[in-house]
């Protein structure tokens, strides 16, 4: 059996004017694809125009991360949007970066929603249609949650042939449905670096989870997102790069 | 010799959420070249998208129109940016306005900076150049006004191998020096249809426009702008339309 | 018995930089409560202070219209925002309101939330109490939708020691519950002005609303919101006065 | 002869979001006068309140540090705005941070504009000018540079009976003018604690400062402006406090 090839894949170029968010420079050597906000819940385009370039540095993937427009709640709230509108400011931000990617004379290479919009689009099945709609307009991948019951979601990517990736959390707790444990409830987040390491060689090797109840469910992941957030993510980023 | 082809163009898509500017459904048929607005002086993710598409139907050119980032001074007060950032924040607009635009199918044409944003851009040789790098990225021509001593911007556009289309103004009066009458001057704004239709037909027949004081100038245009603020002004781009 | 006194509210001052909305010129002469937005769904520094001239020019009663941060989309969109921030971001507005009124040496004399934060308020206790919590620091009163059942809100406005203004509307039909007919209703908004004038005489005059089922509820209103958004609709709220 | 009295003031509060700037905590103990942002340039409702709270904690003045509309930008940005809208957007700013102070039982003591507002301020009278006029609807003082020549700005200040407050620096040079020294010129900005603290001393105890090229001038100041950016930097307002 062929080991599976997995990406780490992280949240960056969060800073927003003279506020500094993050370790982009610490971080971005370690991980395969680095997220990049969009100026609707964080970022500007010169902080845009920054991270594009250190991507380049460090040979990273760029992706863009859209959010709903919410720089004061960091794109964490949901607003009742219509679909369209969703679809709209998708493809507004998306084409931003792709503009700024493109002139550094590189390439936006997939998209995941950030925050309360990638929320939502799991939960309703009328968002990730909207967004689907948003990406499917630059022939590049979605990247979303590897959740069990994903016909779906993968229906809706069909229609807009719309090629998708699937991620796993590092440092979330997993219920037997499939879906990340709520952060609400105890033992959802994993604290020690041995579990976190266990939890990824699991997903890597063998395409498996241990849940929350002590089962073992298959999870099919193309990528695994860490946090960079301080000095001690960083040292684990790279335990598990290692790892992997 | 050749009579000059002139197209007309006007400031569109300048609504704002629930707030509505200008006529586009009314003005659209009868102009060339329509310039929208990419959200940072007016317009929004929806209005763009509703805006291309009213250029598609009346096969109207779109080019973009980037702007300070100022929705309550409608992108016409000055902020001091620098250099760097305003190159920035036009990739970002038009970037935005073409993922959009593509989505439909269509292109973005051209780029006409707004406002405070085209004044300063005028008046500052350096904001000039800053504004060149960014559409130099796109491979489209900058829209810039028709100016008798045009040198020293031709020579920066050259440097960043940018086309561009010079632009005269239907309304206003012109001075000796081919720069337009600042508003505060008596006459500045061409009041009478004659006199404007006078300055439209001597524009594109001739290339020549009558100053404030009397003399004949040279001014080479390959647009004039058009204003579609009501019922009337609309009747007038028809003229103009008609005169040419 | 007392014919009720009955005073006519109207939302005012929705205009934003250069874009206009409603007719407030008009309008003003006609109502007793201007309900002034505060710059996070319309309006602007500049649009309050010209609104709150306006209102003293003929003597009407400022209210403060205090909305969810979204310009774009009007306040009409619901942002999952945390109680305490709702209570800040209500007395960050209406302060800034005051300050404008006192600085022409007059009062806000009320707030009224706006819309997606009025509809929230009245279905989430947790969010009307929020609401109470900020608009209890003014010592002024709140406006709310009158409803048959209004016990739940009437005690956590005691707690704040809040005293409340109960408003009902002239062109919307009631469900026996008490409640609007939603909009999606068939007949939900009320179209002929003997409609109109009917339910605004009655509950003016008796207390009471006929429903759209046709039952007689009692209603218990201090205020009722009539709208200008155009020509007619002034005409309307002139006849509504004159009934009064 | 008696030693004047002087305090400390420091721009806190400029957080805005998820996004921390600053060390409030730190700082607070040991300033006598917090500058706090007002959402403009820095801040939101939340983050207001929450500094509001931190001042009542350690018995320091309430100043409101309103500016330019520019989170981007930090309000470090001159926007061309008219002087109207000038005093607006502080009387609005001002207003906003007073009521929320207010919920907690406290006051706004003073007005101190921040970074491009501050400096225009001082560079055109009209803008101190719409400055003064906002300022003076409060009934407190407006705390302004400590320039030698300030007849200029009295005359206006009077004129709206508008007490101010001036201000030093710490650890900025001087002109023989009394300006101070552009960040541009060698030398500008004091850098060993040596010199800064004989600067806090000449200008506390003999109303003196040594300007970069070695006058002494007078200078008349009320409170002495610190930063505490990091934990050097607080280290050397204690000195400060101490060596007053």
């Amino acid at each position: 059996m062929t080991k599976r090839s997995i990406t780490l894949n992280c949240d960056m170029g969060e800073s927003f004017g003279l506020w500094k968010m993050g370790n982009d420079e610490e971080v971005m050597p370690w991980i395969d694809m680095a997220n990049l906000a969009c100026g609707f819940h964080a970022s500007d385009p010169d902080i845009m125009s920054q991270t594009i370039k250190l991507a380049i540095e460090y040979d990273t993937q760029i992706g863009a991360h859209p959010s709903y427009p919410d720089l004061q709640g960091f794109g964490r709230r949901k607003i009742d949007m219509e679909m369209k509108s969703i679809t709209n400011i998708i493809i507004y931000q998306v084409g931003a970066l792709k503009a700024l990617a493109e002139s550094q004379n590189t390439q936006v290479n997939y998209v995941k929603p950030h925050g309360a919009l990638y929320n939502s689009m799991m939960r309703e099945l009328s968002i990730f249609d909207a967004v689907a709609d948003a990406v499917a307009c630059f022939d590049i991948p979605l990247m979303m949650l590897a959740v069990t019951d994903n016909e779906k979601y993968l229906e809706i990517a069909d229609k807009y042939e719309l090629p998708v990736l699937f991620e796993a959390f590092a440092d979330r707790a997993y219920l037997s449905s499939g879906e990340l444990a709520p952060r609400s409830m105890p033992g959802s987040v994993l604290c020690t670096e041995s579990e976190i390491l266990d939890q990824v060689k699991q997903i890597a090797h063998y395409g498996k989870v241990r849940t929350i109840d002590g089962f073992l469910i298959p999870i099919e992941a193309d990528t695994i997102c860490v946090h960079g957030d301080n000095h001690h993510a960083i040292q684990r980023i790279q335990r598990i790069k290692d790892a992997l």
